[in-house]
């Protein structure tokens, strides 16, 4: 295992002079601090016992009720029982790979894809087929070509993919669930992002459709789905879920418990409380407004600041863009360069199953974290590199 | 992996009509809810962002400073660069597989030993060399005998360990020091209960006298620590740590952020927040008064109600205290009968390697959780039980 690039630069990049568009930070000033300390409060002073005693490994109840309603509102009846609490759904990811996967087991991914799914699965020496992407998602032509070679699981974050921002549309999905139907095969929705949208019509989850399509309503389906607070609430509470099918829930929940018994029951009680009266929804449309704004910030600035050579799609959601340079220019190595111009991304290479040939030139910018003065100073800073870099190439 | 027993009997043990000595729970009724609620309210007003956002995967600052400073008191000059926090010890046992387990590999262990480390390291197919013990710990000639065939790792609960509450004696920790420097072995000493002492002198931990013995304040050794918040403050929050040489802790680091990125910010800012100025100290001083009376209590009511036939040792610290049964006696098959007398126990066996053929006829009882009324009542209801048992076996 290589320590991930992201939590290095995470370092570096907590310098103040430097405007950083690397990690995956939410904004912290629209924490909702004081309905946290309230909700603190309450869950200590009504259930102070409970809140600090072990809990059961599938988490807290009105936790896993709460999760189970929210996702219910698509029509798909999920109950308390679909639910596992985990720590952060990189944890759900760690614990499908110690129930589903084993040495040497094929994984088709989205290329590039999540650099901690990578991270959390290279001790299973997986043998990846990639799937390109286009505007609409993946290239279903080729997932179905690689369906014949029987990987153990697809893994896929179909919404404002981290790290290129592409969705996979509505068709592509139905499609996908009758490929998964025709070749009993399982996928990984990774779904962190889903309930961030800012632009375009809201597109039902793959749970969703599998459930739909096995025509009922409670079902023993293809897809594990993993959901998370950290985006929509905090990510310092360390709180997410896992839905799953009965058969491969049981399993992961005596994961969970070899884990780590179970995630810290303060947390899980603080953000059902935090969440109850509809509370989490206004706040996740408070932040639907303003990473909008940031994200067209950015995309603005890019347009004024960056060379023509550079490229980019815009992203309906979530809280990246993925921008590709021109081939002959070492992203990776032009990070050094970034910082003395104090500004930082995250280099593409590490979300490429295949490295630097693959994504070299390429760089990942986040809009949620940084305040809008900064997006337009930082772009402009990135933008002057990069005119830099390309105009140093006498053969270009 | 099979779901643990204890978390399958701590379900049905809820009920209320149930004295239960299952379970490892802590006394809630002493949890310093109030010192919680004060210090969840004076972190999230100073510093809420910082709480609510993506942190280091080794862990809160203050938090590990803290842990250091305690763990510096033997003398030994442990620093924050040797403490990665976990969520729970039981996820620190999680990541040391990850890091030093391969499938096959050969582990010693006291036998019984603690049923989380098995549960946890069940995937790895370990080759298991048990080791006898007897009321000074473990036989240090079976040891030596066993590290000529190489183990991987050693794992230990030197102190009042879970579930018989031996101790391993100092004159056979500095042995053992000599032992693992002849043979460059690894021991991982757990150590939950280890402020919990109730009788006899304090022992140093392993890991102090390693760093003694190498005669290094700081030093590249063969134990690795595991520390817990959950015996000595609250189990709810999830917050353990594990003291590790350089070498072993990159890795570790590593794994914990391929596991879950990190533990709770904002849990570790609470520990940190509760422990400061002393306080922990003063708890933990409070958690001895009463639990040592408990465990006496324990052992009284023992005295009073179990028949002759029924055997125990006196723990000088911790949590448990291990009873043997005669050996015709099966306590899991009894543990039915013990709920219809409305008391509960953890069954032996599954806490050592060689199952029911090895310790069937043993169970474990924790003193810390039960109200002293309820201990005395609890054990006169098990004594009922275990006489009748006796009784019925016309051949003995």
């Amino acid at each position: 295992m290589a320590r991930s690039t992201i939590r290095e630069i995470l370092k570096l990049t907590q310098r103040p002079d430097i405007i950083s568009f690397a990690g995956g930070l939410p904004a912290p000033e629209l924490f909702p601090v004081e309905r946290v300390k309230e909700a603190a409060d309450r869950v200590l002073t009504e259930h102070g016992a409970e809140a600090l005693q072990y809990g059961a490994s599938e988490g807290v109840r009105d936790l896993r009720d709460l999760i189970a309603e929210r996702m219910s509102r698509g029509g798909v009846n999920v109950t308390r029982d679909d639910i596992l609490i985990v720590s952060g759904a990189q944890q759900g990811i760690d614990l499908i790979g110690k129930v589903l996967l084993e040495d040497g087991d094929g994984l088709a991914v989205e290329d590039p894809t999540y650099m901690g799914m990578l991270q959390a699965w290279r001790p299973y020496n997986l043998c990846y087929y990639t799937v390109p992407t286009d505007h609409d998602g993946l290239d279903l032509d080729v997932l179905r070509r690689i369906l014949r070679e029987n990987p153990k699981l697809i893994y896929l974050v179909p919404n404002f993919q981290n790290p290129q921002g592409v969705t996979l549309s509505a068709e592509r999905r139905r499609a996908l669930i009758e490929l998964l139907d025709e070749f009993d095969g399982i996928v990984v929705e990774d779904n962190p992002y889903g309930e961030l949208r800012y632009s375009g019509e809201h597109i039902p989850s793959l749970y969703e459709l599998d459930a739909q399509y096995s025509g009922k309503t409670t079902f023993d389906g293809h897809v594990i789905y993993l959901g998370t607070f950290s985006k929509i609430l905090a990510p310092g509470v360390r709180v997410g879920w896992i839905a799953a099918p009965p058969a491969i829930m049981e399993r992961l929940v005596q994961a969970k418990q070899a884990s780590d018994l179970h995630t810290s029951t303060l947390t899980q009680m603080l953000v059902a409380e935090v969440a109850r009266d509809g509370f989490l929804d206004e706040h996740v449309e408070c932040l639907r407004d303003v990473y909008e704004a940031r994200r067209d910030l950015m995309l603005e600035a890019m347009e004024t600041y960056f060379p023509k050579e550079v490229r980019w799609a815009k992203p309906d959601g979530g809280l990246f863009l993925m921008a590709y340079a021109p081939e002959y220019v070492d992203m990776t190595d032009m990070f050094k360069v970034a910082l003395e111009h104090k500004v930082a991304y995250v280099p593409g290479a590490d979300f490429f199953v295949g490295g630097t040939a693959a994504g070299g030139h390429t760089f990942r910018l986040n809009f949620s974290n940084a305040r809008p003065a900064m997006i337009d100073e930082g772009i402009k800073r990135l933008g002057a590199m990069l005119h830099e870099v390309i105009a140093f190439q006498p053969t270009h």
